[in-house]
Formats: C-alpha cells, structure tokens, sequence
C-alpha cells in the first residue's frame, strides 16, 4: 500500500471525482437542463427521484444508529430533520411532492412506488444496504456527493425554469433550502472523513465510497435514460407516460 | 383480499408470469441468440453475468441457512454443490469461467469483478438483499426463474454455436447439465410454494417474488444494452472493449 496522502491531496481527490462523475455530466440531466426533455420525461425523472427522496431519511436513520457518540447524532440528525420537517416546517420528502404535484402527477401514486423503475429501486437501495454494511467511515463518505450539488441545482433550476413552461418556483422550492443544507451537511462529512482515515487504505475507502455514491446517482439516470429517451425499452409494471399515476386519470384506475 | 387462489390456478399464474418476463423475450437475449452482437458484445454479457453466477452460491447459502430443518437443507444444498463444484467436478462458477476464457476474457480480471457494471452489481446484490430480509417463502419463490430456464438454455446454445465462430461447445459447457439441475430445483421450489402459501396473501407474495426477479433478470439485460449497444453510455470504470480483462491484454496493463 503506498504511503498515506496528505490531507490537502485527499480532499483534492475527493473533489476531481466529483468534478468528474457526479450526475451533472450525465446525458440525461444535461437534456433535463436544457429543456430538451418532454413533460412526460420530466414526470418519471420526478416520479423516480421520489423514491431516493423518500429513502435518504431512512439512510440517515441507519448512519445515525452506528455513530456512537451524543455530538455526533445531534450533527447528523439535521438531515433527517430537514427531509421529514416538523409541524411548523414543510420537509424536503414533503417539497418533493410539491414538485411531483406540479408537473401533473398523482399524490398517492407517487407516494406508493408503483411505477418506478426497477434500476432506481435497485441502486436506492444499494445506497441504503451500503451505509449500513461497509464501515462507519465509508457509510459517511457516501455522502460527500453534496459537495457537489450545490452549484449544480443552481443551473438546472435556472434551466428549467427557462425552459418548461409547467415548471413553475414553487414546483422547484424543494431546492431553496438545499445548497445552504448540503453545505454544512458536506462540510461537517469532509472534514469527519479527513479527520479519520488513518492510512492510506481507509483514505481509499473513502474515496471509493464516494465513486459508489457517484454511481448510484449516475445508475439512476441511465435507468431513466435507456427507459424514456431510449424508444422500446419500457420495463414491466414501470410507469408510463399518460397512464395511471398522471394526476386527474388514477381514480379512474382505481375504480 | 381475494380468496385464496386453487394451487392449479397458482401455478398457471406463476407459469404466466414467465411466459410474459422471463428475460429470453428481453431485446439483448434476442440479439445474443440471433448471432447479432459483435464479440465485443457476448464478451461484456459473459463478464457480467459472471458476477451474477458468482454469488448464486452466497444466495442459497443465506437460504440454507434460514431453512430450519435437516431434510430441507439436505434438498437446497445440492444447488450450492452443482455452482462450487468439488474435486473431482468441475462447478458452475468455474464452468463460466471456461466460458469467460472461451471469448478471450482475461480469467483474474473476470474473477475480479472489476470492470462490471454498477447496474449488474446493483441488481445481483437486490436479489442477495431480499432473499436475507423477505419471509422464507418469498425467498424460495424468488428462485423459481429456473422453471423457465430449460427451454430457454437450448435455443440460446443452438444459436449461439450457429452465429458465432468464437463460441465452442465446450465454451458453452455451463450449460450442459443446468436443464437437469434446474428442472429438479424449480421443481422442488414450485411444490414448497404452493404447499406453504397458505393464504391470498401469501400466493401474492410468492407472485410478486418471481416477478422480483424477473427483474433481477431483466434490469441486468438492461444494464448491458444500454452500456453495450447504445452508443456513448459506457459507465465509468467499466470494462471497454479491447481493453485491460481482454485475455493477453491485461498484463501489460497490470505493470
């Protein structure tokens, strides 16, 4: 094993992978962004980053057993904080629904998870299993994908906006908060992970935890991709465009 | 919740769901068998499909372990036996490996499971997962993919031997016995399952697990096709075509 990085050089790594694989660059986003995408596209991409949403709490849930210290959980539990929301607070899951109910699509359908792909289900899930299998430090490095995502919501808001005419700042207020959460959210991981990968092995799990994560977003997208841009190739039971689930026809469906 | 179902009336549904979603009617299958891939191509869905043999063994093994009695046992335990093989017979795994040798994979790098998709990582991994956290009964249902394998296995071979001038028989000679295996465990498996759901529910549940892994399946078919016959969407680290994990390749790239 070669010698340890310093720290300056670990956190440069961990940066270059963001630059070059977090899902930004993905073909799908990029059409997302550009306006290139129909409404119907739009609709499963929000259809299936439902079910991530609606999974990172119990991710969270999982990380925050294993921490281990009061200081520790009362940092971590923000996150969880932040998606369920409270009483008074609207919660990320719950301004994910806004946005699925803005551009046309049934509440209780979304919320049920028929529909979504099987490949997002699978690498969802992936992501949960992983946190609470691989070490506590690898479980917090697959979060450091917020590093990055700060200023990538702003473009693809902007783009959107700009581009659909069914996307409104309200569809997308589940963002506003987020760039200032995934800060101190990314901030508060970089730092615990370079604090305690103490030798070269554990500062490449590190790294390697964050190319899962890398991968998990990225699978999710070519899911959709190959699914809804690609013609012909619509798994079973995976939610189709005008079909059940389109706000205004379920109750048809389900009558 | 309907009435229970006949066991006559199960297994139909059960047969039906084969006929409609087993992954011999997926597009890659279609091409594989009709002598329509490049080499390049069969060496990617053999290099895939490697990982998902490979951890056939550490399913059933999670199963042995929840099946609770010595005769049961006794029965799942020749699955574990035809895919790790012993001293004197060769395995399934190491009969893929011949097959992965026979279209010039590097074997280390195969065995590696480096250079496999995240998308066929994430699915092989779904099907471990829920064989470990479903009910017992759901977990033996998920296997039942095996009844639908014999048929599938002739046409496959027959083809793959017309079309292809780098396929032999011996490469091929994983699947020589797995029409017998797999009719004698799917067999097994189908009598435990309408013997044990003894509710709507419980056929349902049994239901769902095979169209589970159909999924399973199918998703890894998608993963392929998307990343091997679309253009430009090979995930990162992949294995690419020519490249390291090509037998003689390999080694200069491991210096």
């Amino acid at each position: 094993m070669s010698e340890m990085m310093s720290r300056e050089a670990l956190e440069a790594a961990l940066r270059a992978i963001g630059e070059e694989r977090y899902h930004s660059r993905h073909p799908f986003q990029i059409l997302l962004q550009e306006g290139r995408l129909t409404r119907e596209q739009v609709q499963a991409w929000a259809l299936n980053r439902y079910y991530y949403q609606s999974m990172i709490p119990v991710k969270d849930s999982f990380i925050l057993a294993r921490l281990g210290t009061v200081e520790l959980r009362r940092e971590w539990r923000e996150r969880i904080i932040d998606h369920d929301g409270s009483e008074s607070e609207r919660g990320g899951i719950e301004k994910w629904i806004a946005l699925t109910d803005g551009v046309g699509l049934d509440r209780d359908y979304v919320m049920s998870g028929r529909g979504i792909l099987p490949g997002t289900r699978f690498a969802v899930d992936a992501y949960v299993h992983f946190v609470r299998e691989r070490s506590l430090l690898e479980a917090i490095a697959s979060s450091l994908t917020e590093l990055f995502s700060p200023s990538v919501i702003g473009v693809r808001n902007k783009g959107m906006l700009a581009h659909y005419d069914f996307i409104s700042k309200e569809t997308l207020a589940y963002f506003d908060k987020r760039p200032v959460q995934a800060k101190r959210d990314s901030d508060f991981a970089l730092t615990y992970c370079l604090d305690h990968a103490r030798n070269r092995q554990e500062q490449e799990a590190v790294i390697d935890a964050l190319k899962f994560k890398c991968q998990v977003l990225w699978t999710q997208l070519d899911a959709l991709y190959h699914a809804y841009v690609e013609p012909g190739h619509l798994p079973f039971d995976a939610w189709r465009p005008g079909e059940a689930g389109t706000a205004g026809e379920s109750e048809s469906r389900a009558a």
